[in-house]
This record gives C-alpha cells, sequence and structure tokens, in this order.
C-alpha cells in the first residue's frame, strides 16, 4: 500500500524499515531531513513536507514530538490536513493529548478524512523487533481497515474506543510506569546506602511482589551507569503533564503522578531532558558519591 | 528438628503447617490463642509464652506485628531470650527494623543464642505454597544450618550479609512496591474516569512496559470490589515508615516513598488499615462515585 510516515525519529525510523520490509512504499518527511537518511536508503521516498507526504498516501502516520508539534503536523500551512485527500486516513502515533485527538478526528470528519489517534508503548526496542503495544482511537471500522498494517509494526494491537481513547490508554500506561520508575530510583538508593548487593537485591525482587518490567529492563543498566535514552525523560515529562491535564479536568487528584512529574521537571530544569527515564536517579542525592 | 514459632497469624499459621507436613515437631504461642488452634490440630504443641517455646526449641523462629511486639517478644518477662538455651537459635520473620536485628544479635551474642533476621516476602499465598522469598541477615554460618528449614516454607532463599541486612532488602522490596501501588491506583482512577474498558486496560498494560506484580494481582481483585487483605494496609504503612526512619538514618530523601506512606497513613486514619493493601483505591475521590 501506498502509505505515508511524518517523523523519522529512532522510532518512526524503525517502524518505516519495517513497513518497507513488508513491501509497503512509504514516502517520509521529517523535520531534519538527516534524520530521514536511514529510510531513504532503505528505499523510502523523501517529500518536502507534511502536506505533501500526505498527498501521496492511502494511509498517513505521524509520529512527532510533542502536542504543539502534532498540530503544526497536521494543521500548519503545509500540514498533512492540506493534501490528504478525502477518504484516505491519516494516524497520529504521537503520545499527545486526548483533547487534540478529538480535535483533529472532528476536522477530519469535515473534510472526509479518516483520523486515527494510536501512540505505541514498547520503546526502541518495541520499534525494532516489531512488538509494540499500539493503543487505537478513532471510527472502529477505519480502524479494521487500517489493522493489517498495524499488524506489521506492533504485536498488540488494541481498540480502546472513540477518538482520544487510545490517548487516555497509553495516558493510563504513563501514570503505571510514573509508579514503576520513582519506586525503583528509590529502591536502588536505598539498596546502595544500606550496603546491599545490588544484583542480588534486584534478583531477589524480581521473584516476587516487587517484581516489575521498569526493574527488569532499567535496574541493571543503571548499575551499569548507562542512561542513554530508551526513552527521553522529556518526552516522559510531557506524557505526564498531559495525563494530570487530563486528570484536572476530570476533576481527579493524583498526588503519586503529580509528584513523578515534579521529578522528572526537576531533571529536565537540570538539564539531563535528553537521558533516559532511568536517569532520574542521578537527581537524587546520595547516588553518585 | 524440634522448633518452635511464635506468631500464629495468617502467615505464621501457614508456615507452620508447612513445617509440621516435613516431619519437624513444633511448638507453638500466639497472644491470641484461639488463632493457634489450627496449628495445633495438625499436630503442633501449645506452650504458654515465648520464653516456654524457646525452652524447647532447638530453632525459634518468630513473625509477629510491629517492632514493638518483636521486642516484647524477644525482651520480655517470658521473652525468648529468657528460655533460649546457648547454642540454639532464633529467627526474626517479622518485617522490622535493621537496628532492632542488630540489637537482637548483639544481645544474642552475649548469651551465645545465634539470631537471625529473615523477613519474608510473598504474602499468604506464598506462605501457603512454600513460594515465599527469604531474605536473611545474620552470621553466615547460622545462616547455612539453617538453610534447609527455609527451603521447606520458601523457594528464594537469600543471604544478605551482616544482622539487619535481611530487614534491609524487605525494605528495597517494599520501597518498590510503594511504587507499584500508587501507580496502580491512580491508574485505574484515570483509566475509569476516562471511561476506558478496565480489563482491557489490565491486559494491555501487562503486555508492555507497564507490567508489574502489583497490577496483575490486585488490578483485578480492585475492579471486582475485592479489598480483602493479602497483605494488610497497616502492617504496609509499618513497613514504609521503617523505610524512611532508615532512609533519614542515611540522610537519604525519599520523596515518593514519603508520598506512599502519607497515603497509606490517611487510609490507616480512615478505619481502613485492615484492608488489603489494594483498598488505597478507596481513599481517592472519584473511585466509588
Amino acid at each position: 500500500m501506498q502509505l505515508g510516515f511524518i517523523g523519522t525519529g529512532v522510532m518512526g525510523t524503525a517502524i518505516v524499515l519495517n513497513l518497507l520490509k513488508a513491501g509497503h512504499q512509504v514516502t517520509v518527511f521529517n523535520r531534519t531531513k538527516a534524520h530521514a537518511q536511514k529510510t531513504i536508503d532503505a528505499g523510502a521516498v523523501w517529500a518536502n513536507s507534511p502536506e505533501a507526504v500526505a498527498a501521496v498516501s492511502e494511509v498517513t502516520f505521524s509520529m512527532v514530538g510533542f502536542p504543539q508539534d502534532v498540530e503544526e503536523t497536521y494543521l500548519g500551512d503545509h500540514g498533512i490536513f492540506k493534501g490528504a485527500a478525502a477518504g484516505s486516513t491519516v494516524v497520529d502515533m504521537t503520545t499527545s493529548t486526548p483533547t487534540l485527538a478529538e480535535r483533529l478526528a472532528h476536522i477530519g470528519d469535515e473534510h472526509e478524512i479518516h483520523v486515527l489517534d494510536a501512540p505505541v508503548s514498547g520503546g526502541d526496542i518495541g520499534a525494532r523487533d516489531a512488538t509494540l503495544t499500539v493503543m487505537v482511537g478513532g471510527d472502529r471500522a477505519t480502524f479494521e481497515a487500517i489493522k493489517p498494517i498495524f499488524a506489521v509494526i506492533g504485536k498488540t494491537i488494541n481498540y480502546f474506543g472513540t477518538a482520544g481513547m487510545g490517548q487516555h490508554a497509553k495516558m493510563a500506561n504513563q501514570i503505571m510506569i510514573a509508579g514503576t520508575m520513582t519506586g525503583l530510583t528509590e529502591m536502588l538508593l536505598y539498596a546502595k546506602k544500606a550496603g546491599l548487593d545490588m544484583d542480588q537485591t534486584l534478583a531477589t525482587l524480581a521473584g516476587g511482589g516487587a517484581n516489575n518490567w521498569s526493574m527488569n529492563a532499567y535496574g541493571p543498566r543503571i548499575l551499569a551507569g548507562d542512561y542513554t535514552p530508551g526513552f527521553f525523560a522529556k518526552h516522559f515529562l510531557k506524557d505526564l503533564r498531559i495525563a494530570l491535564d487530563e486528570a484536572d479536568k476530570m476533576h481527579l487528584n493524583l498526588p503519586a503522578t503529580r509528584l513523578a512529574a515534579d521529578l522528572y521537571a526537576a531533571m529536565v530544569a537540570a538539564g539531563k531532558g535528553d537521558m533516559g527515564t532511568q536517569g532520574l536517579i542521578t537527581t537524587y542525592n546520595g547516588w553518585e558519591d
């Protein structure tokens, strides 16, 4: 199928490579062209704007950074909605606000363009290995039509309901991870200061009620001093801010999530937003003694 | 072997039954005798005090509620140290303070009594199925001598070092769980208010980076309105208080753990300390609308 992809970061590049491998034709755009080179080398075709990508694509995907980037990508002077033909489908895979997802779906309706929100989890490794979890909101018939393409890039494809519900599911995911990341960070700090054998502590906790994905994935990296991003801290902060904004709209108080956002905000303020989320531990006094 | 066991609560009872099944003779004491009946029916022998239990036991185990109960059990007028013979071993399985564990080991040294701290994780189900994780501190030779008995009641038996290190490992475990429980609680609240399908949300998150033991064990119970204790909220609060006290001693600031303790303190203050830890969600505005 003739596909478009806007946003060839680490995740986007890996996804495009899988789409090409499956035999799809993919037209790409990225704000920094150099970062699209890997997909071009693999057979993707470059276009000069989101508008130009959408104009030649039956289905256009986007995975950009922040909600304001999503707005620019869809609603800008050379945005997707300028180029997409009636009857085509656009899919935002950025983790963005449920409110914006609803707005894009509404604009799509006016132009007979099918709009889905489809944020993912699973990180760079999931994107590379096509094991992403995809959380989809929007029109169900559009989802069913697109599902085979999702199956090329992910392992678990879940439809959660109307526009914005994919984003809500992703927010739930991030709220859960806020708990595992803060818990992991403070557990490792305590264990280190108490003089526990760190590898043995990780192995022991993994065998019981404390077990969790973040600990198994990031615990060993932290012990090795590896804070390179699987997932950028600045993006996780953005996600938590969205979750808290949405919680406010729902009149919901989430103190632990708010504290996690505060801790990540301090990390970003300390110039560490380009570290992976596991770098949070470097912002605690006592870790790097 | 001739064993003693003090504290036949839900956990203690299950452990004693496994010890009896393995062919050991077990003498028991519990503050409320009625709660020891199940072990007596299964072949345990009742004694009237910790002192009396220790006097007839080669190895005496204790699993009581709070650190002050541990003090009373070991150091009271009819405590374990009054009855234990030189050369015998005593093992505190209560989750208690590392500081108290060190103190008991020191007193034991003076009387030629071997003392271990050996808190466990795995809850009532782990105790029943003999799949507990046991975290041991104290003299290594004593640990090695006792290890076959631990193997009767647990699956993963870990020696962490000198007296108190078993307790420190357990504190690390509880700090990690503070993160998974607060994250789980706020995730479920958000998901419910956002109108997500709750079962689908749990299943989706379990397939990715948000996966954790607490979510898998307690998520379905919460959705079923089941707040019966696998682990008492009041005991979890006690554990977090100990962790934070120890962190203070180590000059370590653990804000997420402190927030979790505040949330559980509010739960206990609301008269919900006898609920399971998963009952935390009932203290959030918006869950029981």
